[in-house]
């Protein structure tokens, strides 16, 4: 990095909070994705003003800045494409307000999920997203990608809790949108322009957040299905029974080999498992609800329907899901999560035609993910070593993207674009809807230096 | 209307979806506010491609164009301030598509709000926001405002049900933003730009909203409150006592006063009556979240708890609420309702407050609302003939507007900016926050033709 640069960069952060190491360098080199690229140097800013004060200096020099949380992200989001600065905000990392009285709590974006809800938990209340990997992640993470989670299909995704934000615009200036009412009408939505933007349109410096009271009765269950078609049709008719399960989850024939493989679980070997959960203030309330899913499940050939009496009767049917991410790696040495979502009747179809696009490419394809709002996980697992199964993966997930696109989905449900996608985006938007996202860039970054490269702005 | 104009336009919609009479054109110069002002000729056009042909025309020679739906909004929004084409939308009125299987609908612009309710009942499903004007407002109106209601506390907004929208923009192109599924985060959230933006970026063709379950069981109750104080502190105590009722809603005793000189209902003259419902699927979840709302009303001295037993019952409890809107003229000739929204815990003061500059003024107001969300209606009643009853009417709304904002609350919670709040927007939002709104206007109608003068946004 040029010392004309780096010299005020090191002045605004100071020493302790600069970085350009070749150690550092590559460490930021890269999320939870498979993209790789180096920036140029890393700075943890302490606060809005230092913020204020990196966009400024870069925005005059043209030099990308990476905002970046904790790099659990799987499209390459925070992968700097062209280099530049990450900034690192792991440092800005306190709970401002938490107002239970208002509903609401102010976070600094380095927030972890998880220690928002630990200190949510005494109030009985709590940030319903629920990512899956909410005990890393951040809030400013969270925002920036409009992370979802488990609990979609009954309680939304962050975009649904997002009330306002502090957002450091690409010329320095410091943006306040929302506000701190549960309703707001009072002019354009800028807010929930920047939740999902993924850093491409402003770096965010504060964060205030809806949150719900917590509640207090959960009933969970699991099922086998010898069919894959009928636990597709088992999800999407229980999301058309008149109650809302705040968790629907599902696991393939494939996920399963990698839990009896990798784990003691010893779980039969069938098609498909699912996963479901409601929840609500009585017992009663649950169980009428999971009454109905079981009726549901029966009605599609479920097997084996276990139904938990307690809480460590459900922490055990939860584990076959969580393990899930300890032992993919087990199929093979990499694998890559796709994120294609459709429409919720059409659950089964794709799930026919991930099957058949794994046969065609002959790519091993272990399929989970979030059910209840159509939003599945296909597990690419390949060894990374070998140029020919990697040209398979690529040619597969391009089936894949066009696949959820001709059923009436979306290249992503909860990972967003980043490079990942950048190059399909044009498959699912027309030119007119292209040429509005680049414009709205243009006018809030007209030096292209916010984490350049992502969303396919620049095809 | 000059020919050269009127002739093209008539072109486009036909003879019979065209209007210039004197007759027409007083009925489209104002909504249910106060404000008023002429158009040149009113149209209703039938498709997209009309309203992309009228906007191409517009556009071309600089002729605002104000995209109505039902003229049931408070704020002036669909007033033609400057004069131009009113777009009445009434005639796009078809329910597109039902898919109970996607959790989603598609509708016109056109179709009431309580035309959608009718039509979902038989699948136990509700589109959540009930706005208190459902039987006639339009659900493109309820979009282009982002019209609350009175379930907001539990359901929130219209802006968290609309998944996609087709919009015309101000050079005729047709834009598709979101998607069918319940969860997309790909690329930037146009559709929410959209939402709540008063016509002014675009005119809505085609609307796909999320729907809900319709909860099967409801409790309601109403009770009485000697000090508004304890009303309002009772109120804010719900809202963190760990349940989210339905409805919470607010009546003064002035409201009770109208109430009392327009119907038989005869209420006890208090300072403030409460009236909450909770919902579920089950009886015992419902019962439980009333018996915690009693509890926290009796805590905070609420007198004369009645709870309904059945549905009929609960009808008779929300008579009271319901009459409201039909009896407030028994006060006086004109009113107008105004819709500060403050953050939850500050309730309490923003009563007492307005209490205050009821008196100061000498303008009698009457407040209700949703308070479970903080969102105040308090209606200045006046005598619209007298310019004095008039001059106090505006200083106590700019005394209101400026109470709001220094308790953290918002200019409005659902009533939108429109002509009413224009020249108030700087009060809530700085200069980067209106710098960024215009230059999102002029990125998106450069000539200014998209419902001009609204939202403060040429100031």
């Amino acid at each position: 990095m040029e010392e004309k640069i780096k010299t005020p960069l090191i002045e605004i952060v100071g020493e302790d909070n600069f970085a350009d190491s070749l150690i550092d360098l590559i460490s930021y080199s890269t999320d939870a994705s498979e993209h790789k690229r180096r920036p140029d140097a890393a700075v943890w800013p302490r606060n809005t003003e230092q913020v204020s004060a990196i966009l400024k200096l870069a925005n005059e020099y043209k030099i990308p800045v990476i905002p970046r949380g904790a790099g659990t992200g799987l499209s390459g989001m925070v992968v700097p494409e062209q280099g530049g600065i990450v900034l690192d905000m792991l440092r800005m990392d306190k709970i401002l307000e938490i107002r239970i009285e208002d509903r609401l709590v102010v976070v600094q974006p380095g927030v972890v999920y998880g220690d928002l809800e630990t200190a949510l938990a005494p109030h009985g209340f709590f940030f319903p997203p629920d990512p899956a990997s909410g005990v890393v992640c951040t809030l400013g993470g969270n925002v920036g990608a409009n992370a979802g989670g488990l609990k979609g299909a009954k309680y939304g995704t962050t975009r649904d809790y997002v009330l306002g934000l502090e957002v450091v615009l690409a010329n320095g200036s410091v943006l306040r949108t929302g506000s701190r009412c549960m309703k707001c009408v009072s002019g354009y939505d800028l807010t929930k322009l920047f939740v999902g933007s993924e850093g491409t349109l402003g770096v965010l410096t504060e964060i205030t957040l809806k949150v719900n009271p917590k509640p207090l009765a959960v009933a969970t269950c699991t099922a086998n299905f010898e069919d894959i078609a009928d636990a597709g049709n088992a999800i999407s008719e229980t999301m058309r029974s008149g109650i809302l399960p705040s968790v629907l989850e599902f696991l393939d024939d494939q996920c399963i080999l990698a839990l009896n493989q990798g784990t003691d679980l010893n779980l039969p070997q069938v098609a498909a498992m699912v996963l479901a959960e409601t929840d609500g203030f009585t017992q009663e309330e649950v169980d009428y609800q999971m009454d109905k899913v079981i009726e549901v499940f029966k009605r599609n050939n479920a097997k084996g329907i276990a139904r938990a009496d307690s809480a460590e009767e459900a922490e055990q049917l939860w584990t076959a899901r969580k393990s899930f991410g300890g032992v993919i790696t087990r199929l093979k040495n990499n694998f890559v999560v796709e994120d294609v979502t459709v429409p919720i009747s059409k659950v089964a179809e794709m799930l026919a035609g991930i099957k058949a696009i794994s046969k065609r490419h002959k790519v091993p394809i272990a399929t989970m993910g979030h059910f209840g709002d159509g939003n599945l996980h296909p597990n690419f697992v390949f060894d990374g070593t070998d140029p020919d199964e990697i040209a398979r993966i690529r040619k597969a997930a391009a089936d894949l993207f066009k696949l959820g696109i001709d059923l009436g989905g979306t290249l992503t449900g909860e990972h967003g674009i980043g490079l990942a996608k950048a190059n399909f985006m044009s498959l699912e938007h027309d030119d007119v809807a292209m040429e509005v996202m680049r414009s709205v860039k243009r006018l809030l970054d007209p030096n292209n230096i916010l984490n350049p490269g992502k969303m396919g702005l620049e095809i």
